[in-house]
């Protein structure tokens, strides 16, 4: 439903920790709505364990589908923290000390420098650092593929130190509207709107908060206009069955 | 690190609502909790938009590569709800109308049964049901692909009920030890563990709980012995720099 000069990304998790389920992700909340903010929508996300063969193959496939890549995880000092090794095999390059990651890991850990924490200066040759202002140990960035840590603080931190380097395309504008209305009850009329607005992706989700149960209709496009237009409309479907919809979303995340 | 004989499982999730961020996914750490429990880790997980394509990419990829497919998303009865007739056709096969999905849909509804909650009675030719207890309108498997619900608590339900039919491995038995220590203090102790114990994962993962800052390092395993012998030197590496390590996880989820 995107214009054809919308750039595209892809978020490939890396962590054993996500696929048993120890740990929550949040870093592809974070990355899905400030990419989207910034017009460059994120069309598919990967959750792969810490195995090179795995990293391999889903950066190459990824750097070749999407204009960005953004990979979270996998870039501390211990021996589970392969990324930065097997981003570099993908691209059939080495790593190597990066001098100014030497330096800045140097001066942060001092006489607590000790070769498993200079390990984190060992980057794909000709990558670029991507700034880490919590803790030091920085990303990098080679070709399309910026490569972040997996803890949301510093993950954040570090996309928002790149974001402006990346070319984004009109923003992705959404508008929600809800009802205390059941799917089933407007699903012919919404796909009726959907096929007249082929340019709103339109989504339904129901909702069930303690008493209140219904759906929230939620449009989205780089087009403001034609979001209205296709969301005014799902406002009378609303409104049409006596219900009276409000503009706003009661089961999204913040 | 498994045996060979170890199922996997993949977790597909389908919605354009969890790739621009607007939810939180919570299937797949609830899935792969359960089916570690099974003894059927989860190896990968995607997350996909609503587009019938890439649904079908990505089922004929996992149902290949992996004992279990799980997909979660898109089987209600709004346009958006494209799984059931994408799963048909990624296996060469129509949707027609279940009988029995058909009967539990029309006692559900009663007067309110109209077209569009009725096409969630069509499943893949073939395809066995998969029960609803929550809101009635099944899943189903088809092959080692299972269809499951989006929304969490349906989802839930519907994986409970089907749990007996899945053919686990041995379970994946986990031991976490904490302390407050950095990372890159025990990295190449760690290092060392790791390499003399080639069936237990072990992961490093830096928590910082406000003034609490430390390490928890997680074993898995589906030895017991071999985890107990790695993770009782993980506690010693941290007893040996003067720290008090706990059998915790002060980072992991419920």
């Amino acid at each position: 439903m995107s214009a054809p000069a919308q750039p595209t990304a892809c978020v490939i998790i890396i962590g054993n920790e996500i696929l048993s389920g120890r740990t929550k992700d949040e870093n592809l909340p974070y990355l899905a709505k400030r990419l989207g903010q910034l017009g460059i929508p994120v069309k598919e996300a990967l959750v792969i364990p810490d195995v090179e063969t795995r990293i391999i193959d889903a950066v190459n496939d990824a750097r070749s589908r999407f204009t960005y890549v953004f990979t979270t995880g996998g870039i501390g000092p211990t021996h589970d923290d392969i990324t930065a090794a097997s981003v570099a095999t993908a691209f059939g390059l080495n790593v190597e000390v990066h001098p100014e990651a030497k330096r800045i890991l140097e001066h942060y850990y001092g006489e607590t420098a000790n070769p498993a924490r200079m390990r984190m200066a060992m980057v794909p040759h000709g990558a670029e650092l991507i700034a880490n202002p919590v803790s030091a140990a920085p990303g990098f960035r080679l070709g399309n593929v910026h490569v972040l840590a997996g803890v949301p603080r510093i993950m954040q931190a570090m996309f928002e130190g790149l974001a402006h380097t990346l070319s984004g395309g009109d923003p992705v504008l959404s508008r929600a509207v809800s009802a205390e209305a059941r799917e089933g009850d407007i699903a012919e009329a919404l796909e009726a709107i959907q096929a007249e607005h082929p340019n709103v992706d339109i989504g339904s989700y129901p909702f069930g908060l303690g008493e209140r149960i219904g759906v929230c209709i939620v449009g989205r496009s780089t087009n403001r206009a034609d979001l209205d237009t296709a969301m005014d409309k799902v406002s009378r479907i609303f409104q049409a069955l006596g219900l009276d919809p409000s503009e706003s979303d009661p089961a999204a995340t913040n």
